[in-house]
């Protein structure tokens, strides 16, 4: 349920209306917007709105909220909710591209990644320093040292570093260096770690999961944001389909299906979804034409040497490319492009 | 197999390889683009070449063709295949837009539609005559009668017009009034009307089907392809996922994947993939940007009356909204735009 | 709409309710069971029950189907129906085996083959005269020199003879050697194919489209009813899914469904749904565990030279070993195994 | 690599093999079988072979293991693993059945379900207490409170309980209480937990995600496996797919795949495949006839009030019938079924 409350509403007069909220069994949550001020009610077993509530002082308007998902419904909040971190902001018309190596394999293979990719415009840094691996033979990532390097890399450059939590215990750490914590596609719906994620107060990054349908994405989201954390970003990374000559099928129409249902940022990933380096180019400008507020994009200074995704990470000069023709689009679908660099 | 002829090669020298590949079992298919001369050999069971073609006079080179799919592959044929109907031209760096209804309702309806995309800049009718829906309750289309529809606005209007024909039977009646024969989805896996699209000889749209992969897709093509007719636009609908927000899922890297697969237009449906007429602008502009060579969409005068597929057509409002946005893409992706009115 | 009878109602009565019926817009379907003689109303526009119907003479009940197929549903039928050719019966408790070669590769393939299943128990005859396949230069069949081939092996085994037809031209041809007319998966929605198998009245086995969802499945079913042959077998034959190591994916919980929802028979293709004649033995077991009436299997004389589908083939051996299992596993699940052999 | 040695090898010749696998980086899994006895060498980089490896005293074969799992796989270990918890044993022709509630609502509820499936015959009692739900406003399980409720009703009851476990940090008191270790289909690849469970020396049961393939989910149990903890049980719950009439699709080719490729026990979900309990009889049936060693099954003492999962449970008087299908199937398939009550 929301609560529209006047704009000029006194603490005491939003104290009342919470305290009798929670009576009824809500958890509350003001969210203050430029044109509205808001008292989200989620939670409540039984769903029953207390009857002199729509009379109290200072309340507009009593609404409820139809979908299944709340504080991050559309319904909840009307302004696109801008996410920023350091140069970095997605939402509200803004557009930021952010890029870097799949796994962070070295303070040298990092430090250079990070120069190229900030070269040619991007804001943020990704690199992975615990990596989710299909095979418990496979490099699972530099882990605390690969996180020393990205905390180091990021005082050098000040671009905003984005890296992956996979584990509740690790969540905190991991939010000490990262500017964003990204929860993985595999992990979209692991509720201890998005409780956890929930408690932080850094913004997420959540990954849909390979075969979610964007309703459960968003209650996965719901997860996070009712745990008081409200900056989430979203981000689309291709789902499993039939088609074996891409490693994902990039779902341009979940983008735009999650920009109107929910007021948060969304990203792409076109370098998971496609799963080759070819496809990066199309599946970015096409991401952007849908509606997306960024991009998370990877990049390798020697890609057939990557210890983790080689065949889908750009090298320096075709990110480059790439950035030319974002910078290119940006502008004429209305928003426009965060650069790093002047 | 390709056998790639010196350009100034003689019918004489043409004439002894293509006589030499079919004693091997071959099919020939004589292919002259601007830069090349080549005969595509296809079908034999042994796939051997024979032994002497690499010298024979005016063969400048034998290659095999990897691929299933062999006259639709561009190993085949380097060069962008351009379709053109009228003012309509799509590959090659032309983009076009075919709008209209789904079905054809009635002769006034259907003229409706036609004043209003052609105002708006489409150069391309779309409109059902026969209708496969999947009760045998639900209307079936008016057939012959809205054949004498299209063929009226088409003399009316100068624009190309687009058709679906779904029994091999009446394919020949769709084509004379067509100047492109639609196959639909369900039917991109129906041979004998694969086949007797292939004796056509007019341009003839073939939608991947709703689960197909790319290479099955692009099978089908070779299929017709395979039959002389070599006037093919691959045209992706969305495919079958778990959404249940949208109708369909469009895969825009099946777009990318089939612009370098293959020499073949490809152009893309929003309104089927999404399923719902908020969804046709965000999914069209995607399209373009993963390198569609053009769009249908469904518009109807009145949506809300719609026989079929009403909540995912655009009203000529909204249409005409669209088409100032893709003007302003194409530009900015180095193609250019066909324009129906001045 | 379902119109229930009085057991003794006259002729004269029940053309007074069709003619009602018809006024309103309905085609009639009469069926006679043990039990209840029934008049199944359809296809009207307005859905607009004939206000005095319920108080015509002989009319016992008017119920609204709220499944979209009428005709093939339970609600419609409550009896299971039972398909019969020769010794085969399907539906009601009889079980019955069909197997054979993919295709008809020769008059002695064939006749190995036949004499090698009959042995075995099986009570029909499988065998392809035209092959859809995937690639134009793929083998494609006999054709009529299958069929001839197929009347001839009919006469001498006494055998049901399954064919499938794949163009609405040919399918009477088809018809007049098959017992039962085989639509594939490919087809499920080759409207005009299921129109023309509806004007037949041969038994129809109509395979489950790779994606289709059982109530598109019922609904081609409902196609075919609705043209007034009402002998349609339902097959599952595996639907496409995400796994790499089976060419499809048995999902027996369709044909749990089917047999709730329709009072048709179901039979189960285990050879095409795993692709593996490692995995028929399973299959078919888990099939027949599930409620099918039958199972269509794959048997080759010699897999390993088959011209179609070897590594789904069963030889004669295997073939025999898995019928001593089903005749086993049968009475357990309380229903009767149709023997070709005494 | 698998090292196969003499069965009268001694325990110095051992540790030399172990010692110079480890040196090439290997670890290592001793395997002692009936019949051989194997040291499992997995996860070096390189992959090398030890030069005299196969020279040394007690070594009989060096094999490479060539699917991605190695102590997964029938080529590690031939024969079935059979995993024992009081009277329940699966695997090795032993087949069980675990049953009861979703949730562990109650002791009063939980009671009369176990005394309820206990009488019916099953061996295991199910119930969750940490329950992994798509909205955080859902009821989340008592949580320790449900799990000395479980511990109380083993002792009472005598029934090996299985419990779900969802966040590594908990698993070891899961573990306390529960006799097998639930990991959910949503964290089949959640692989902190995976890892943890790799280090309990209790049984782990292991779920197939929804879109899982049978290659991720073997390498998932891989990962349990890996850590030392030899007693894996999977468990197929049904795939995800487009039909909308069932929660999920029973995936019976994957318990007869697992069962080939693999030595551990399989057993199914009936409950949860379908979503519905009209559907767990003939799932049920299905499982065991494709080769399933168990099942695991929701009943609830009054499905109508279930707090989770109400319209997948049978009520106890069908579980009962449902037992009596099973005890006449399972001597049919060769097997044995272990039953609680005399």
């Amino acid at each position: 349920m929301i609560v529209v409350m006047d704009l000029q509403v006194g603490e005491k007069e939003l104290q009342a209306v919470e305290e009798v909220l929670q009576e009824y069994g809500y958890q509350c949550h003001l969210i203050r917007g430029e044109n509205r001020i808001v008292v989200g009610a989620v939670g409540s077993g039984s769903g029953e709105i207390p009857p002199n509530l729509e009379t109290m002082p200072g309340v507009e308007k009593v609404m409820r909220v139809m979908q299944p998902f709340k504080l991050v419904s559309r319904e909840f909040k009307r302004d696109d909710t801008v996410v920023a971190a350091g140069k970095l902001r997605v939402g509200g018309g803004f557009v930021s591209v952010l890029a870097g190596p799949c796994a962070v394999e070295s303070e040298e293979q990092l430090k250079e990644a990070a120069r190229a990719v900030k070269e040619a415009g991007a804001v943020g840094l990704r690199g992975g320093a615990y990596k989710p691996r299909t095979s418990p033979y496979s490099f699972q990532g530099l882990m605390e040292k690969g996180l020393n390097y990205l905390s180091n890399i990021k005082k050098e450059t000040g671009m905003a570093v984005i890296t992956e939590a996979v584990n509740p215990a690790d969540i905190e750490a991991v939010a000490e260096v990262a500017d964003i914590v990204q929860i993985g596609a595999r992990n979209m719906q692991n509720y201890p770690l998005l409780r956890e994620a929930g408690q932080l107060r850094k913004p997420v990054l959540l990954k849909r999961g390979l075969s979610a349908t964007v309703e459960e994405w968003l209650m996965a989201a719901e997860y996070i944001m009712s745990g008081g954390n409200y900056e989430v970003i979203l981000c689309e990374r291709g789902i499993r389909t039939f088609e074996t000559y891409t490693r994902n099928t990039l779902d341009v129409s979940a983008i735009a299906l999650a920009k109107r249902l929910s007021h948060l940022p969304v990203i792409a990933d076109p370098s998971h979804a496609g799963g080759q380096w070819r496809l990066v180019r199309p599946l970015a400008l096409a991401s952007l034409a849908a509606g997306a507020d960024g991009l998370l994009i990877e990049v390798h200074p020697d890609p057939a040497r990557a210890l983790c995704d080689g065949p889908q990470s750009l090298n320096p000069k075709h990110f480059s490319e790439l950035m030319s023709e974002v910078a290119a689009l940006v502008p004429v679908l209305g928003k426009t492009l965060c650069r790093g660099e002047a």
